[in-house]
């Protein structure tokens, strides 16, 4: 499993499947057209779908069939593209480009990004009630998610990335306290909800977590130091960017050495949590760590 | 039941209850301290909890205790009070006042109150899921209010709000459409979801659903009558800033007379869908399309 190839393929695999799913979620009922438009225009960006992706493949690895966990698996990718257009608000990062495009309130305006992101939220909680799995599996998982995305996670940690921007030195301890919150969170929960979903035990959805908190952290790690090195083609926005914004980073803190190793240590533990398993899903699970710990964007 | 004063009176003792759940459900968990002040600021300002006590007063009529329910009540109250905070906010209505107050990003600022009300939206869905109910019935009842609550209700509407306060001439037709969807589909949910969590059938739910219609429309009417006749001091906003900010009303479309024939044909309305119920709650509940007609703020 060393080679990055087969986990490429059956990303874009899973891939299509998340795209046909996101494509049509949103054109039934009555959504104005014009919300429709800048829902899409975020959440159909591309990206690595990287979150319903774990979240699929926990739940297979669980035993449970992809097709009964897509709704909820999409609806993660719906918080997610829903933090992005919150964070790039001029408010908040400021950012213009996403993925090598304007941001959504530069292609629209700051009214519509907020209530697209308010809508993309709304609608995932939505979504999630539609996976095919019995009320008492999903109402956990659903709960799960909403604690994970919300101010005891996500907003929490967005809350304190903006705080400890404006405060001269923080911590690796305070850094990873708010990344844990800010991506970890979600990063985990996709795990953890697909183990639930599939009526998964205690010992298994502790291992989804402990996975899942592995390949959070390695991310963010690899993120820090991709705002160092990376392309700026390849990342789709400048490099350089936190710095500029004088956000503290794991290569600031620990330098770029160590949060190499860091990111390769996090690969070791997730491989460690995934040492009872076998077959296909496993050896996916243990690609995708790798896979982000050696992507270019 | 046409004093008012009955209603004043159990409107306060539901109101007691609601605050103390709502006083102590941010104070549970890792929520950083500034976000908890935020979120805290706009949900304990006051007002009349109308959402939460329709949702409690239809689960009571529909045999099971508002105990089990209020996590689920308040949850809704979280939902209405993240859409005040991101309606108020300047790429929005830009309003510096709510309740007599600086609204929540002039006394915090814009990015706060951007994610304040993003994680009263997500805390809303943690719980609902703490409603002590079956599983089979409360899962109905989230999707129920996530549908009401996203892009095909409140969001989509204040999209069309938007809309229309940019365009000349606004119909009679849309205007019922748009408040429908940004005020009456939470109101109605409400209602709705208190038949549906105490596992009411399906007329007992269509019924609810007809109430909450006829109140949410005499709700909106009354406050675009309230908005050209009300009170400063009672409204705690300026009145007249529907005008200010171009906003098509019921009064500016139909008159003041007519307005309030509406109004009182909604109560009428409300109460044919009462017909069936009697005892102190169903009493309330036509008190309650009352008080919202007869109030001054």
């Amino acid at each position: 499993m060393s080679s990055a190839s087969p986990v490429t393929g059956r990303l874009q695999e899973y891939g299509r499947e998340i795209e046909g799913f996101l494509g049509s979620c949103l054109r039934t009922g009555t959504i104005p057209e014009s919300l429709v438009q800048a829902m899409e225009y975020s959440l159909l960006a591309g990206g690595k779908r990287l979150r319903p992706v774990l979240c699929l493949t926990w739940a297979e690895l669980a035993g449970v069939s992809r097709e009964r966990v897509m709704p909820f698996a999409c609806a993660i990718e719906c918080i997610h593209t829903y933090s992005l257009i919150h964070d790039d608000l001029p408010a908040m990062d400021d950012d213009d480009l996403r993925r090598g495009r304007p941001s959504c309130h530069k292609r629209f305006d700051e009214a519509t990004a907020i209530l697209a992101g308010d809508g993309l939220l709304t609608e995932a909680f939505t979504l999630m009630t539609r996976a095919r799995v019995a009320p008492d599996l999903l109402l956990p998982a659903i709960r799960e998610m909403a604690v994970a995305a919300g101010p005891r996670g996500m907003v929490g940690g967005q809350v304190l990335d903006m705080a400890y921007t404006a405060k001269p030195e923080t911590t690796l301890e305070e850094l990873r306290a708010m990344h844990g919150m800010k991506t970890g969170a979600l990063i985990r929960a996709s795990c953890t909800c697909g183990a639930i979903l599939a009526g998964a035990g205690e010992d298994f959805t502790a291992r989804a977590a402990a996975y899942g908190e592995a390949v959070g952290l390695a991310f963010q790690v690899v993120d820090d130091i991709l705002d160092i090195e990376g392309d700026e083609q390849t990342l789709g926005k400048p490099v350089g960017s936190d710095q500029g914004q004088g956000k503290t980073t794991y290569p600031g803190l620990i330098g770029i050495q160590a949060s190499r190793d860091l990111a390769r240590d996090c690969v070791r533990r997730a491989a460690e949590t995934l040492e009872p398993f076998s077959g296909s899903h496993a050896r996916f699970l243990l690609g995708l760590a790798e896979y982000v710990v050696k992507r270019g964007n």
